[in-house]
């Protein structure tokens, strides 16, 4: 089965690309509400936010209409603690420092809401996966921040930018990574609302 | 240390886009040899492929100037046989089929060369990445098929495109998957020759 309309709840330019990528037709209309947190655990934070923000836009878009209504959010943890975006670049080196030479995970939670003139439905889910970084040195890491790269970015990098040079493998989905998980996107909702992205 | 020059000595757009990911400045330089194999085992038709992609590029721009070149070769493995690119759609069809639900290893290798007026250095290696493919239907596998990307790749997929969606995970480096394996490129070059690139 095929959707008439599929909406990301985002306005990430990652995202849209990774939508992009596998050919899904969609167009974006972002959250506008403030984030509210009842956790500090990595898993059910992103589940949380993303459920925010699907249902958010799920209430602004609201016309009866058949559609499926994505929202996303990522971050990184290291050792169970959240690293969101950085304040200045001091915050960004500080936490480009604490991943430098190890491992940490990425999880990416994800609410798709399907709604029609009589239903409405809401899945959540997550991914996580790991990154193991190579050792940088201070001025590496000071090269880094100098790009821009870091600064809108969870945890301060961006794998898909000058930093990939520096992840040295990773397991699990890299689109999670990124920002959104493509592929267990797709299988989500085949799985849950027998629709083909 | 930074060096003169780095040359690629491929045309594949992926690869140069991974080198411009990483801000490496290069010119691209192919190699016009036909290949000649002398092994089945993939990780050393890789390792071979590369060193003669490099090696014949050397000899093309042999000035005494100090540079380095980049050769690089990738291929899908499956159960130990290589996939290279298909034929035509049906063979397509065959690759695609035969990685459906399960696990399947990319091999690059790597061959960079050294070089100035009086010393030319060759170094090889290869980075392996295993695949998780979800199970595609026939339908699937002829919608991927028609959208044309696969018949210029190894084993008849990009994982940067399209075939991201049925991509469930990966074991180490995506951008080996992708045909250059930039953080360990950017080690090896930075250990064996004390070049930062």
């Amino acid at each position: 089965m095929k959707i008439d309309e599929v909406i990301l709840a985002s306005k990430s330019p990652r995202r849209r690309e990774l939508l992009d990528q596998i050919g899904v037709v969609y167009r974006c209309v972002p959250s506008e509400k403030p984030e509210v947190l009842t956790s500090t655990i990595p898993k059910d934070v992103v589940m949380e936010l993303s459920r925010q923000k699907a249902s958010d836009v799920a209430e602004i878009v609201e016309d009866g209409r058949e559609r499926l209504i994505i929202g996303s959010d990522t971050v990184v943890a290291f050792e169970d603690k959240i690293l969101g975006k950085p304040k200045d670049e001091q915050d960004a080196f500080d936490m480009i420092l604490m991943l430098s030479g190890k491992t940490h995970e990425v999880y990416t939670g994800v609410t798709v809401i399907y709604q029609n003139e009589s239903q409405q439905e809401i899945h959540t889910f997550y991914e996580c996966t790991k990154v193991f970084v190579d050792n940088l040195s201070e001025q590496n890491i000071r090269d880094y921040i100098a790009t821009g790269e870091p600064m809108d970015k969870a945890g301060s990098y961006g794998i898909q930018g000058y930093f990939g040079k520096y992840v040295t493998g990773i397991e699990g989905d890299y689109n999670n990574v990124v920002g959104l998980p493509v592929s267990r996107l797709y299988r989500e909702v085949k799985e849950k609302f027998s629709i083909e992205l």
